[in-house]
C-alpha cells in the first residue's frame, strides 16, 4: 500500500525553498500533489519540478485547503501566520523559521538525532537553526556514549545563511573590490567580500546575538537536556553556502580521539574526512551540495584532560534547512504520523 | 645626545618586509645607514624610503658588515643560516622565522607584554608568530590582574600570512570563480577563494599543526609561566592582511566583563571596538593598516562560573610581524641594548 501526499512549499522561490523542490524531486518524495507558495511580489514565476512548470502562487487562506504537508521556509512572522492557518485546515507544517523551535509543545528535530520526538507533534515541527544541526548531527554520536558536559563552539558561518540576496552581494562586492571600487553592503550590514564579522543578529544583556543562543537552547532542546553548558561565537564569513565550526567537547572523563573516530566512522549524517598525510580536511566547497555533515581533525585538547576538538563543515541551505525539514517529512511518512486523503492511497 | 644605528633588512622585498621599510620611516627609527637584503632572485629591485631608492643587495656575508641591526624576514632556514653570520659580525638580529623562538637562549618578545625579557639577548631576539603576538597583546593585561588557567582559541586567518604571492593568489582565484572558471591553487594548497581550511602547517602525532603549538608554546614562554592550558584550531580564511580570534578564557575565579572591559579599555597596544546598539566589533578590513589589536564582544562566558569571551581582529602583517619587530628595535634604542658605532652619536 503506498501513500502520497498533497504537499505545499512556502516560499518557495527562496534559496532554501528551491532547494527544498529539488530534494523532494531527487528523494521521490510520495507527492500527490505539489502547491509552490510565495509572497506577492515572488508569485507568478514558474519552477521546474520532474519535468514540469510549477507556477507560483500567492499565499493565501485558501492556498493551505486540501494540503496535507506543508514545508515552510519564511522569514518567522509570515511562518507564524500562516503555519495557525495551515494547521487549522489539517496539514502538518515542518517550519524552517526560528518562530515555533522553543515552544515547549513544539518538537525540534533533527532525524538522525531526536527522531521520536517528532511523533509528539500536534500540527507543528521545527526544523533547527543551521549551525545547531550541523553540530548536533557530529556531536550526538559522542554525547550518547558520554554525556557532553560542555561546549565551546567559534563559526565560520557562509552568506548563504543570510539568504539568496546575501549571497549575490557577496559576489558584487567582490567584483567591485577586485575593479578598484568601494563594496556596497545593503543585504549584509558590513561588506563580507574579503573580510567577516560577528553574526549579527540582536544581541542579548549578556552580549550573545540570537544566532549564538540558538546553538545554545536548540542543542539542549534537541539533545533533551538543560545540563549541557554551551557558549558560541558566531561569524560571518565570505564563503557562499557551507558553514564551517570549530568544535571543542568536554566530558566527564577521558574521550579518546581513537574511539570519537571510530564512532562518527559509522555515524548517520556524518562523513568523516581526515587525510593526515595530505593535510586534508573538511572544506566549505567540499561540502557544499553534499548532504553529509563533513567530519575531521578530531583531536585530543592538549589543554583538557576529558576535552576533545572536532572540525566540522557542512552545507547551510542542504542539512542545514532543506534536506533536514524534508528527512523530518520521510520521518512523518514511514512512522505513519501524517494524515493521508484516502483518495491518495493506493493498494 | 642622540644615536643612530645602522640598520640591514633582511627579506626587503616580502610582505613583511616592505611593512618594515615602511615603519622605519614613519616611525622615525634613528637610522645612520639602511641596507636592502634579499634573495639573488629579488635582488636588483629599488625601494622607496624616506624620498630616496634604495638598491636591493642580494644576501652574503660581506652584507653585514657596519651592521648594527637586522630585521630579519626571511624563512626558517635563511633565517639560521644569515643570523649566524650577522651575530657573528656583531648585530644584533630580530628573527621573525620561527627558528628561534622556543631556543631558551633567545628571548621572546611582545614590547606589551613581556619587555624585561629583551635585555637578556645574546645577539638574537625572536619575534613571536603573528596570531601569538595578536592573542597575547589582548590576553596578557588580564592574565596580569587574574592568571589565565585555560585558553580555547579559532583563529581566522587571513592569506598574508602565507606571504604577498598568497595575497595574490587569492585575488585570482575569486577572480576566476566571479568568471565561471575553476580556482587555482599553485601556492597555497586548496583555494582559497570563497572558501576556508585548516592551518596546513605540518601536524603534529596529536593532530595539531604547528600555527596551532606556536600558539601553544610561544604564549607560555612569553607569558612566562608553563602553567597556562592552551588549545587552538586555525583556520585560513579568505581575508587579505587581517586574522581574527574567537578567544575564551577560564580563570581561577570569575572575571566580571566589566573589569576586564575596563583593564582592556587601557591596555597598550589594544583598541576596543564594541558598539552593541549598532552591531559593530572588530573586523579585519577595519584592523588593516591599524597598529592596535581591536578587541571587542567582551562576554561573560555562559558556559564557564569563571569563563570570559573576546573577539579580536589585528593586521597579521603589521602588529603581527613587522611591527612588533620595529617596536623590539625601539625597546633596544630605548633601554640601551644595542651597541652603536661611535661615528654614529651626535650630541
Amino acid at each position: 500500500m503506498s501513500k502520497f501526499y498533497r504537499v505545499a512549499i512556502l516560499g518557495a522561490t527562496g534559496a532554501v525553498g528551491t532547494e527544498l523542490l529539488e530534494l523532494l524531486e531527487h528523494r521521490n518524495f510520495p507527492i500527490a500533489d505539489l502547491k509552490l507558495l510565495a509572497s506577492e511580489r515572488s508569485a507568478g514565476r514558474t519552477l521546474k519540478f520532474k519535468g514540469e512548470n510549477l507556477l507560483v502562487e500567492p499565499v493565501s487562506d485558501r492556498a493551505f485547503e486540501n494540503v496535507d504537508l506543508v514545508l515552510a521556509s519564511a522569514g518567522g512572522s509570515t511562518s507564524k501566520t500562516w503555519t495557525a492557518v495551515a494547521t487549522q485546515k489539517g496539514a502538518v507544517v515542518i517550519d524552517n523559521s526560528s518562530a515555533f523551535r522553543m515552544n515547549p509543545e513544539v518538537p525540534l528535530v533533527v532525524p538522525e538525532v531526536n527522531p521520536l520526538a517528532a511523533a509528539n507533534h500536534q500540527g507543528i515541527i521545527a526544523n533547527p537553526n543551521c549551525t545547531t544541526i550541523l553540530m548536533t548531527v557530529a556531536v550526538w554520536p559522542l554525547h550518547k556514549v558520554k554525556p557532553v558536559q560542555r561546549i565551546v563552539v567559534s563559526t565560520y558561518q557562509s552568506a548563504s545563511g543570510a539568504g539568496a540576496k546575501a549571497m549575490a552581494e557577496v559576489k558584487t562586492q567582490t567584483n567591485a573590490i577586485l575593479q578598484g571600487q568601494p563594496p556596497v553592503a545593503e543585504v549584509l550590514p558590513y561588506p563580507l567580500a574579503f573580510n567577516l564579522f560577528p553574526h549579527n543578529s540582536p544581541l542579548n544583556d549578556l552580549g550573545y546575538c540570537e544566532e549564538e543562543m540558538k546553538m545554545v537552547n536548540e542543542t539542549r532542546k534537541i539533545f533533551g537536556t538543560q545540563k549541557i553548558r554551551i557558549t558560541a561565537t558566531c561569524v560571518r564569513v565570505p564563503v557562499l553556502r557551507a558553514h564551517s565550526e570549530a568544535i571543542n567537547l568536554e566530558f566527564e572523563s577521558p574521550f579518546s580521539s581513537d574511539e570519537a573516530r571510530k564512532i562518527l566512522n559509522h555515524s548517520p549524517g556524518v562523513k568523516l574526512v581526515e587525510n593526515w598525510e595530505n593535510n586534508h580536511f573538511p572544506m566549505p566547497i567540499e561540502a557544499t551540495g553534499k548532504d553529509e555533515v563533513l567530519v575531521g581533525r578530531i583531536r585530543q585538547d592538549i589543554s583538557h584532560p576529558c576535552g576533545l576538538e572536532l572540525w566540522l563543515c557542512g552545507d547551510q541551505i542542504r542539512k542545514g534547512a532543506a534536506l533536514n525539514a524534508v528527512q523530518i517529512a520521510e520521518l512523518l511518512v514511514e512512522k505513519n504520523l501524517l494524515k493521508v486523503n484516502k483518495a491518495y492511497v493506493s493498494s
